[in-house]
């Protein structure tokens, strides 16, 4: 059952999903992630599998209770016990506070909080019945600092980070391993490619983040001894104002 | 129409929330109150117009987007400006991450966060026309630091933070002047009394804080001239831990 | 005794020291200042005590030990017992952390933070022996966050907050009010007019701290009910970016 | 040149400085180390030659300027680039603030944060030149919040973080990597030991710091691409309240 031990990428997404899904396949993990539609996930896994890993993709809509429930069911009877579970769903969609929706201000919150409570909630009950696991949320700067235009994103990533220090606060003492890591700064990504060129310019002067990087601080976080765990940190590229 | 101008009190039904109704009274404002259930505003009502002020209720569901469109378009079109706006709705129920229901988590965060989200919009949208206005939340230290128990709550009330912070950026240029209040310890209400009485023991030492000067201070901050606003303080008893 | 209730300003140099004296002074307080050369302090006193107030002046070097325990001795001796002790020294001179000399590092953390340490530790003293008092620091921005070419000033507030918030903890629940204000933006004085003009031009607007009402602010702390003591507030125009 | 380049530990007297040293040398840096009197240092150099590494001490007295010139010169000249620093200096004694001394609340602000700014600045006037290097500043706790007793310690320990914000923000764009690690928590070292065996007893679950542990999260900073940078970390055991 070692050899089965997961890791479980909620949100693949994009390209940080992926690179964190590939990250712990490269470390034994057999990853198992999910995205509305697993069909989608379909490269990502035959590229883990022909570097030699294993991988399996899953159709969930995180916002879902019962669909998230029968997700970790499914794993964890199937597959193997999850590990780590990393959380990594966000969506920023800025505007005046005059002109937001109260759908859209919903909708913000139900992905980037809602969502993680749901499946946080979940791995967790797992996690203490055997005494051990990481969860990783993947934060940002708005969840440190309200703005303007940002009322959504802000409070649904602030209520993420409460989420992730609650959480930690109440299971740490029960071996289970909860972090928060505040991502600063544009990902490379064909979405910051396509809709931000100018900011995608600044790649070739690694002025953003590479998700390669980030997934690796992710297993760093991931494999700490237990003496020394790390909460929260910031990733962000060296020339970015902050 | 200077002398109508109103001071809406949006969640009025514990003694806090009662306080302030009653201080911007004792002002010269026109104090409009909400809660769910309006019949139960009476008695404050009568106090209030017994001391020679002006008061009304309204039985409005801080939840609902058209509720609330409504409770701001009446008040405007038949009583006057709303000066101030003071949000004063929270619930906290504390839980273990691993019993806590999705339909609490959703609610607790419904009640504290979207609701001043719905009306918090819904107010700035007149003072933006106007020009001027005070928009007050009342927040909690758990919007400050997440605990062991209070991941719902602490989420709801880092939510609104973040929506105050975000609010005060964007608008405080515009005129319009929004703070959050860290309210830090038991307040003297009834519930406290009834459900916490070791705590409210405290009272006779000053140690519980007192709705009446609670709302003093909710007054100074709507008073403040505009080269020195405050965006966010805290209130807390002189013994208390923090 | 009553009477002679004193407010001591250390750091009455400027105009935010001068209309908290004032501010003090007209409301009952015996106002004794002190700056290097108590000298230059003799209009603001005449102007006191021609508006029917009382003030003193004291040369006193805030960096020195032997000088701060000589005038709160001095004061409690012949003038009144210190029930207000306002801490308003700050000094920031913006340098690249390459060119920054030692000297300087030194001399802007004692007097932004070692003088608040020797006079706040002193007041202390004598108010706990009464049970009773008030404290405040002015405090800064770069007391909540270090910036690019601020090392030495960020460092100083941030030190000098650290000194409010242990002060406060260890000393209110002995009756002693500790409070700290961030003061976020340019303040009317002389030497804003003289070496910032373009920023003073937005004196028009209120975009400048009016010291009369940030003095009206450390009056309110000062005489909050103990059940409700703020530890931090904020003061910035509505048109600040922050 | 490249083979020779340094890892320069400021304060190599306690375990943690050693387990730092020790990493470095392991992954084929030069350990520079200094303490007030090299000597001590023998041990722990003849324990990294005899694991194939290469390690040099210096005494230093970090809190004076002309030695800490002389150190960074002597290092540059005659052993190699600095390409990492690793500020590791801190002392505690808990007080009353009624009680602290003016000479004991420098001393913990000219060990701890003074220090820092002398050692931060004359090796980032080195780093820029080449464009590029790591400094790392051991923080605590107590520099994210005062508390009872701790005056001198947070005050120095906010200093410290405030400065290495500051350098971030101003040395980041040059390609410099500064970072500020939180230890939260006992370390595994004699005085911990000797001095709180209640406290050392949970080491056995864990319970405290391992500093070999720590010195591995400081390489890993010490590591990252430049994309992905941290600036601020926190590292805690597991059963740590926080």
């Amino acid at each position: 059952m070692k050899e089965n031990r997961v890791a479980l990428v909620i949100g693949a997404g994009d390209a940080t999903g992926g690179a964190i899904a590939k990250r712990f396949a490269q470390g034994g993990y057999i990853s198992c992630m999910t995205r509305r539609n697993a069909g989608k996930l379909a490269p990502l896994i035959a590229e883990i599998e022909a570097d030699g890993g294993r991988a399996f993709g899953f159709s969930s809509d995180a916002r879902k209770e019962e669909q998230v429930i029968e997700l970790i069911e499914q794993i964890e009877s199937t597959i193997g016990p999850i590990e780590v579970m990393i959380f990594n769903i966000g969506a920023n969609v800025p505007c005046s506070i005059l002109e937001e929706t109260a759908r859209k201000y919903f909708k913000i919150w139900e992905m980037a909080t809602f969502s993680a409570f749901l499946n946080g909630r979940e791995v967790a009950k797992r996690m203490v019945q055997r005494e051990r696991g990481t969860i990783i949320f993947t934060g940002a700067t708005a969840g440190l600092r309200g703005s303007a235009y940002f009322a959504a994103f802000a409070g649904a990533k602030h209520a993420l980070r409460a989420l992730a220090q609650s959480m930690a606060r109440e299971l740490g003492p029960r071996n289970i391993h909860v972090a928060h890591v505040v991502v600063d700064g544009a990902i490379d990504t064909e979405f910051i490619r396509s809709s931000f060129p100018a900011m995608y310019e600044k790649k070739d002067q690694d002025g953003i983040l590479n998700p390669v990087h980030i997934a690796e601080n992710y297993w760093h976080i991931a494999h700490q001894p237990r003496d020394a765990w790390t909460h929260e940190m910031d990733l962000r590229p060296w020339m970015e104002q902050w």
